[in-house]
């Protein structure tokens, strides 16, 4: 998917919900765990009750990895459904992946073209030569570690290199990357204050944010400091929706909590 | 595994060869591909020859996932195949993860419960809430990225934090951790001189050293500044090994490679 389509979808929605399907076999409805596939049983229903209220989906690969080939197989099943009834939807491998050169290449090949998602999350520690693997992929994406939003951000994140500080750094320097108008970043929604600065670095790329919801984040203040032209921000929201109930209807429960959500953000589109 | 198990192998073996099973089907001997699965009968071969010269394995997730759901398996029965048949051997998987608090959680369930594999490799970038949920599992090994082996590491890693290079003060920040005793690092073995310094930060520490043989280390430099009293190194080859031929006998052309690197190796156990 182009960038151009992504901000079409926007438009249309009038929302930049990105809706995480972190599935944990412990939290969804019980009813589902006699199906033969419940992590994809519950995955299609969130995604046939919540599509028209959000722009991309955002499976985080660990919640599959956990339950081996079982959940390697419901991942398939569930970004098959996506390419397969929901074209317009934007896919996310939220993986964090990041290797040397030819490994990184293997990464970009497995969700790229093996599962065919639009995007991947990657970490940058290791730098130009495991990114840009990912970048050479027409119409993918690759949504670079910037800003986490978690405690652990303030370990190295946020240190000082230089004259910025490291996740700054990142910015400036992936700009530099071969493609790297393909970039987009993810930015956690807990410091919102720093959205401004960092839109001053990269003022048109894509920013994911997590953390508005379970994670404490504000959906006011980061579209405040967040928002460009072409909007340039998802904004991804996991538990607060899909765990919004556990009963025959939490499919129902979570799109009212996914509309509530892209109610607030027409306001800004 | 214990470190002092893998100590007390290396100290049997004579040897602190770790195998890197990064297997390509393009690569792979061609009348391998008409196998079921190749990829699991290419390390069961590789395995089976090589075994006696090495204390570990360390299969790269990438190349697996890359072949999906059939890739996915072949870690899987590589894995299971290693645990019964060689459960001396610690197993190592280079997969490069991290992610918040409970989403780290659930990739250490993956690698050390799902899989069993004795060790999985960390990227520090997100910090302590993200390689903490690692370091709960008794006697498994958490290896943090540190300094890297490829051109891309001089992007974050060597830039200067304060005092330190940023590579230094994941090693140093990193010590803090809960149970950071059962924490090795990944130190690229293209910068032998470096090793050195890191020693004096982490004497005790286990190092796992990619990068001798196809990224172009030096196995006397890497022991002259690497080893400590307990050895604390774990070098690995993975291409210049595994690679060696495409005939009918790789495998065993596969260990002669080995041995010569295991030979090399006992001059320092």
């Amino acid at each position: 998917m182009t960038t151009a389509q992504l901000v079409s979808e926007i438009k249309k929605k009038q929302s930049f919900l990105c809706i995480g399907l972190d599935v944990d076999l412990n939290k969804i409805p019980e009813h589902l765990l006699k199906e033969e596939d419940p992590i994809f049983a519950f995955n299609k229903a969130i995604i046939d009750a919540t599509h028209h209220l959000c722009v991309a989906y955002k499976p985080n690969t660990a919640f599959y990895e956990a339950y081996g080939i079982k959940g390697w197989k419901a991942l398939e099943k569930t970004i098959i459904y996506l390419n397969k009834n929901y074209p317009e939807i934007f896919t996310i491998a939220d993986a964090k992946r990041g290797d040397i050169g030819n490994t990184s290449t293997m990464y970009a090949k497995a969700f790229f073209e093996d599962l065919a998602f639009d995007s991947v999350t990657v970490a940058p520690y290791m730098g130009k030569d495991s990114v840009e693997p990912f970048l050479e992929f027409k119409n993918k994406h690759t949504i670079l570690l910037a800003l986490t939003s978690n405690q652990g951000a303030f370990d190295f994140q946020t240190k000082q290199v230089g004259e910025n500080e490291l996740y700054k750094e990142v910015l400036k320097v992936s700009k530099t990357y071969k493609n790297s108008e393909s970039l987009m970043y993810v930015v956690g929604a807990t410091k919102a204050e720093y959205l401004a600065e960092i839109r001053e670095i990269i003022p048109d790329s894509f920013l994911l944010v997590p953390g508005v919801g379970a994670q404490g984040g504000n959906l006011q203040e980061v579209c405040k400091f967040g928002l460009n032209s072409q909007i340039g921000l998802l904004i991804n929201s996991s538990r607060g929706i899909i765990y919004a109930s556990r009963g025959e209807y939490f499919a129902e429960e979570a799109a009212l909590k996914a509309e509530a959500i892209q109610k607030e953000m027409s306001a800004f589109v």
